[in-house]
């Protein structure tokens, strides 16, 4: 149960199986920094290249193929006062004849303020003048060496995890990874201080930040696609193109976990799916797009088995 | 603001330029029933072929190309004590080669207690004896005639609407049309007491109801798509495959909104879209999927401007 | 065996169940003309609305739900001189970010020589002053009144045939598609002097026509989607979005035309299909695309069984 | 112009930046082997493991970022008599309410006669006693150290090349490659004695062979996608899903192409495009598809501006 304290001097932007930079135990907290994704760093300076610069990758002691990774993101905080955003709709989230339409603009900061915990556009926005979101820390790209000794962009998204930019990636979320390589080889980066379902601008509140996380590793038990679990509700996410797909991949995944953990037949987790599930959008900017699906626990608690842990 | 009580005696399984069953006017009310997605009524008799036949259509008087018509749906109340409901998750929400292994099951039914509003499986099924869900009735089905003299089959959905299954379409939610035809032509049916997002097993849990709604209408306020409105945001809903289209739809039209009606250039629209926007998922099941652009009420109270009215 | 010479006065841009303009028996031949997607007839006078306005409907005696109609395209001969084109790619088959580089540029005439066969530019274009394309005259859009009562836009395709571009329904092909109204209410229009896969400009070369065709009626034989046969090979369009769907579509019925008619079990047709199958890309420009799934005859030569006429 | 004779000893199941197996210069030639699919050689003896294993990296001399890897495929040489195939369509490529009712079926062999240049089945097929397809080998798999560091799996494709499985990959074929790394690092394998469009049951008939290709160079010629050209067009693979996106990919390319290397503007490749263009399906059963955008020679031909070569 050590807390590690770990500083990062270089990045990655793959993941893959990179020598790893620290290794840790099961049950072991790390408080580390990210950049941000452009790979500034809380002085906002450049330290990395992009896209989306990993810090790790963190060894976890006994991780091997068929095991799954569990990670609590404990805490996410901002360390420097300014992310930042694109200016317009991505080209691939609007009508194709209307694409044409949309002017290039550059890009812009936000304050992000840690005491009222809001964000705010920088530069005078017409109409904006009174906007201010609450700030919403979540981590948009992290995961474990991918399968069958890949090194994936980290511009883009799979079964490893990656870069997701899902909102619900956040503090108190715990995260389940498949582990593909002896000690999953853990990497984590992209910090958004806010962010809209799909990422339609191509960014979110782009910002390095703290961030505290407690590692876990469920022996034998295998999963194929990123799980989560929060306060409201258990979720697993799909990566593809189209969206089409990744709800396939979330939804196959979400049954077989229904049926494997919570006793439920095909019957029961279709009535359980079909009538209560939730559908969150992640990243639909990438080449692989997000789709999430969640089911409550607030019905999981009506379930006659509970979770097995 | 008359109100109407209205029985039909017969139904349409595509949503076109039928004969209208009553005109209306703006700021009239209607009481009306419809029946469930297979043409069976309150008493549980068939009256009607499938899918999901249509009460209606009404003629909105002064309704013309270019104008939009307004619904709001005041009441869904379901007019008798069972729901049916598919068994199993569709095969095209699953990986195709899991879809396989999907057993063939027979739909069944559900209990729906309008005194405690919980909505349980009717048949006892392992592990979901506890299992009671709120009733949360909605409107799968509705839609005025199509463009260009179109008469669009009710398993589908497109810019008229049609069959979405969106969850959002429910009590309070104030649902705004483009009207192509004289009279707009208003057509409703396939109430479902409950859903979960997605209708994933083919069926949300289907049942006939007796429905409130009021009508109104915007002259020359011209859109492209569905759109709506509830307590907690504005909406529009895009219908299309693959998803990736319908949030394309659904993006454009939204922008085009915080543009016209909320006095947002490209950029403020854009800000407030990228970092604020939700998606919900309606209908996965039929030939158009719908995916639903939606922007919190929260966030639009801080915009220098309201929305025009 | 009656050849028909039928001049149209009106013209429909939805295919459905409208009033015949013509009643005719199986075996009959009919000798027709066909205005342009934009409604201009032989002498370039606007006679009908937009898009491609249909010739028809032709009342079939004897056809019925679950036939299949055969129409045997005999002739196409333009009957002007000069056809249209968009001038640039549309921005649905370029990438997203590049659609933005697209320039609107005014659509363009072609010059259509029935003596040398060829279609050539009617403007010069730097770098095409030597382009002469062969004169590949072929129907665009044409079908039968479509399933459940529905009346679909010309702009688009489905099961009963529609918009669909592909270059396969020239002169000489003989087309299949299955009956769902009594007489079937064969309509068609949309000529085009020659086209590329996919008709990515959003045009062919756009023409009247004269068109001579010879129907046929398959009773009880029951198919799903168009089919056709030349002289080279048998095959099936499937429309829908995705283009992987439209794919779907068509390989299943593919399947089953061979399980049906060439008497082959499913790894028998699996096989053929797997090693010697042939698609080809129809219009991707429309709400639904089309692929046409093909099997050489040469192959079909050598199996077992020869098809059923 | 030297001609190396290399035998492999090793294989990677990636296409990244593997140490180099030797080192080439531009006009080189080498002569090798490749494995099967599933990693068995000319003795039918496993090798390698899966997917798709590749003979190489080749280090070509003076290749770097931004130039063009070019590779003629002279020779693909079936080395033992025997290939294998899936029994069975896959999943995915038939209507999922379709794929419930696919059997699951043993893979079979083929027999592969090198003198009569034909493949038949091994195994006594009922319908297909008589089918003997020619023999058109075809590579599978191949490709360049992919962008930005990352590791690609084999049973993938995307700017790299990668598991394409495009018929048009045969004897007499030039391709084209961008290169990312340093001396380009050219793998390949997954050779196929013949197959369908779209590899629909997953599998061509997989075989190991004897290859012989002949590598240049480019320099400062810079691609994005994969690029080929035979006697009969010039043509590029787009490597996405859907296909439409795809569809996308090949339809830029080919048009920078055409405006880069032939001179013509927007409007003049809209034309030739437009007109002319025809789309060939490549692989449509792993994660990314395939889809090839081909200009004919005989258009080329008429063109005021000859490639520069």
């Amino acid at each position: 149960m050590t807390t590690h304290h770990f500083q990062p001097d270089h990045y990655f932007t793959t993941i893959g199986a990179h020598p790893p930079v620290l290794t840790i135990a099961p049950g072991d907290t790390v408080i580390t920094t990210t950049v941000d994704a452009f790979g500034r760093d809380a002085r906002n300076e450049q330290v990395a290249g992009r896209p989306n610069p990993q810090t790790g990758p963190f060894f976890i002691e006994g991780a091997e193929h068929g095991d799954t990774l569990v990670v609590r993101i404990d805490r996410l905080t901002p360390n420097r006062a300014t992310g930042f955003t694109n200016a317009v709709l991505a080209p691939n989230v609007v009508d194709p004849e209307f694409a044409r339409e949309l002017p290039a603009l550059p890009r812009f900061d936000w304050r992000v303020d840690m005491e009222s915990r809001t964000v705010t556009p920088e530069i005078p926005i017409p109409g904006l003048e009174a906007l201010h979101l609450p700030l919403e820390p979540m981590l948009g790209c992290f995961g474990v060496a991918a399968r069958g000794g890949q090194a994936i962009s980290t511009m883009t998204s799979a079964q490893h995890g990656g870069n997701m930019d899902y909102r619900g990636f956040t503090e108190g979320t715990t995260v389940y990874l498949p582990v593909f390589e002896p000690g999953a080889l853990f990497h984590l980066g992209d910090g958004h201080a806010a962010q809209g379902d799909g990422e339609i601008v191509g960014t979110g509140i782009e910002i390095s930040m703290e961030v505290q996380f407690t590692v876990g590793l469920r022996k034998g038990w295998t999963i194929q696609w990123p799980r989560g679990e929060h306060e409201d509700a258990i979720f697993v996410a799909g990566n593809a193109r189209p969206l089409d797909q990744a709800l396939q991949h979330a939804t196959t995944e979400m049954l077989h976990w229904l049926q494997a953990d919570y006793g439920l037949d095909v019957r029961a987790a279709s009535a359980v799916l079909g009538q209560c599930v939730e559908y969150d959008v992640g990243n639909v900017y990438d080449p692989a797009y997000t789709m999430v699906c969640k089911v409550p626990k607030r019905i999981l608690a009506m379930l006659a088995m509970p979770a097995k842990q």
